[in-house]
């Protein structure tokens, strides 16, 4: 076992009979991380409105931070001063953090790039600061996650090939200074593979990296502007390249509909804002498809948001009293709509892994998806 | 025993050795409640930010709910549909609705009184309504609360003693009106003592209305633009003249000092937004008195926000995230302040019944003043 893969390890638990979907154990000092798994994005140490014990309720199993927004506020300093990120919000099970390659892409007027790193302009007060891939090793180290990721170069799409080139071999380049850091740290390294919608430079990208000790690696670039199918077939034609016997994280995606694909396809892990988010929008992700709690009609309705949730929202309240809630812009509306979504897609998670240790993840992919179109064509202005 | 008491029991635990304070178990349909006795302010069926179960935790047994508020959202015939208030929230404890005096008072600019009611300009749409002094009650039937308010006319302070007599008299016969409501319904009727700081008034609307079988008696119109010192007489020159064998409740108050100095003064029950209001900024009450969390200087700070509570957020969470979460603005920031402030106002209240019931009420009362302001002192800067 090398360096890195030992921080990490990978025991893969079952294969689908009929898609590239798998089922796998990743075993961290901090706990064991079941596949295949959604992260909650906490960014600056907080899944919005949640505690702790309440994402373990709903069978969260590691967490997401997010380093740009972790170093600007509160701080490495103050993280150090209460221990780490995992004591100062009392979180005791896995973290991974993202290196502050996204928010560079999405922030990207504050920022600019060379071989070196990235100078950028702090969206908080303008403060001018450099990331290179030392030193976001660095401050990933210093939040204390389990798994830190590369720094990378992440386009928006479309771009050209000379672009997207580019970006893939500055992120493969980062990737290996990244890790002469990692072998000195806690922490398990991931590397990135980019190279936009362009087979080849995915496949080119993989080659470069996968036959390095690195404890995971992940797909960037997707979710960026490019059509879902367009995305899948990424996916598909990159997983096969990326070694069996690690994990594969596919970075900000996506819809429940998005993860079951990206699942039969290979992917192991997942993070996204879109169920914390569209929650405290009024949206709600249920085994009926989509529900906007806005909607006036659901005052008079007592039944709970989702019938076939166990979660403590579902378990608990009704449509009536949530879309009360947001009517009234109550703090508990968002709440209680977060720790739906949250559950919501962990529960997908959960039955995706059930229904690959039987063989039949297929079925259950059609039926998630069978499930969600019928429950919104009964609510046609569900909106 | 007459029809409106026998809808409340009223049994007192003992009184302190030195001052007008009691101890009492007051007892309604839906569970037994403990005085002195803090009600946490639910305006529209929800403790902002909190869960029922978060409310049990802190040790509160019975909520109050705006009649003005939920009259307009989401009106008694979603709550109806519901069941009542108490099943769309899920909260099975009692509850006391108010009756909208206080919000005409403060919206004053939206309303007009005439001996016949009210007529007020909704301050969401502008829409137009009555309230009379029966129509208020059958509200708060179809609320379904277990303790109603009858409508009362609340001056401004300072006024002549002409405002004060009219609002006094007027205040009088509405209680005497909903007095006949009350006979048919399940609710227990509390009557309400105005008269502004004109203790001869006080104690002429007192005369009134003690001989009469309501239920409880509430001081209204205090905290209202005078002084402390002016309420604290008040409350001395009031409560004497009120049965004793009958609940007191004081509207809408107030500091943790002006709870104390009430409760020696012959008071058992309070409401106020201050404990919650204030956590939505920031601010917590401590035993070592308050605390501005949005202060840089708690960053560092690994210590609870108070080291003598055992609320949830005392417990698993540091000053330093406090500060951190309220900086970046985050929802679990007054999530987590709001949990220890009602907390901290119920063991304020649970403090001073064991007290009374040792005799020792003013050492108590003493004590909590001294270490509010020794705390104080340590941070002089605190806001």
């Amino acid at each position: 076992m090398t360096i890195e893969r030992n921080k990490l390890g990978f025991a893969l638990d079952g294969r689908d009979s009929t898609t590239m979907a798998r089922a796998a154990t990743i075993t961290l000092a901090r706990g064991t991380i079941q596949t295949p798994i959604f992260m909650p994005v906490g960014t600056v140490g907080t899944v919005k409105g949640l505690t702790p014990h309440e994402l373990q309720d709903a069978g969260v199993q590691i967490l997401l931070g997010n380093t740009y927004h972790l170093f600007l506020r509160p701080g490495t300093e103050v993280l150090q001063r209460h221990g780490d990120l995992h004591q100062f919000m009392r979180w005791d099970r896995p973290i991974l953090t993202d290196s502050g390659g996204y928010q560079f892409f999405s922030l990207s007027r504050l920022c600019k790039y060379s071989d070196a790193g990235v100078v950028f302009s702090s969206h908080l007060d303008g403060s001018r600061h450099t990331f290179t891939p030392e030193r976001v090793m660095q401050i990933q180290e210093a939040i204390g996650s389990d798994i830190h990721m590369q720094l990378d170069q992440c386009p928006a799409l479309p771009a050209t090939t000379e672009v997207l080139r580019g970006a893939m071999r500055r992120s493969a380049a980062w990737a290996m200074r990244s890790r002469v850091v990692a072998a000195e740290q806690r922490g398990a390294l991931f590397a990135i593979i980019q190279g936009g919608t362009d087979l080849a430079l995915r496949e080119e990208h993989c080659a470069m990296l996968a036959g390095e000790d690195f404890a995971g690696f992940a797909l960037g670039g997707l979710a960026v502007g490019e059509a879902p199918s367009e995305m899948y077939d990424v996916i598909e034609a990159t997983t096969p390249h990326l070694p069996a016997d690690r994990p594969r994280y596919l970075m900000g995606v996506g819809t429940p509909r998005d993860i079951l694909e990206a699942i039969g396809r290979g992917v192991d892990m997942f993070d996204c804002v879109m169920p914390t988010r569209n929650a405290r929008n009024g949206g709600l992700f249920t085994h009926g498809g989509k529900l906007n709690l806005k909607n006036a009609r659901h005052l008079q309705d007592s039944a709970p948001p989702d019938a076939q949730c166990v979660c403590y929202t579902c378990c608990n309240y009704s449509r009536g009293y949530l879309a009360h809630l947001f009517r009234a812009q109550e703090l508990l509306g968002p709440r209680l709509a977060t720790i739906h979504n949250v559950a919501y897609y962990l529960s997908l998670v959960t039955g995706a892994r059930e229904a690959i240790l039987a063989g039949g993840f297929g079925a259950y992919r059609a039926a998630c998806i069978a499930g969600w179109l019928e429950g919104e064509q009964e609510r046609p202005s569900a909106g």
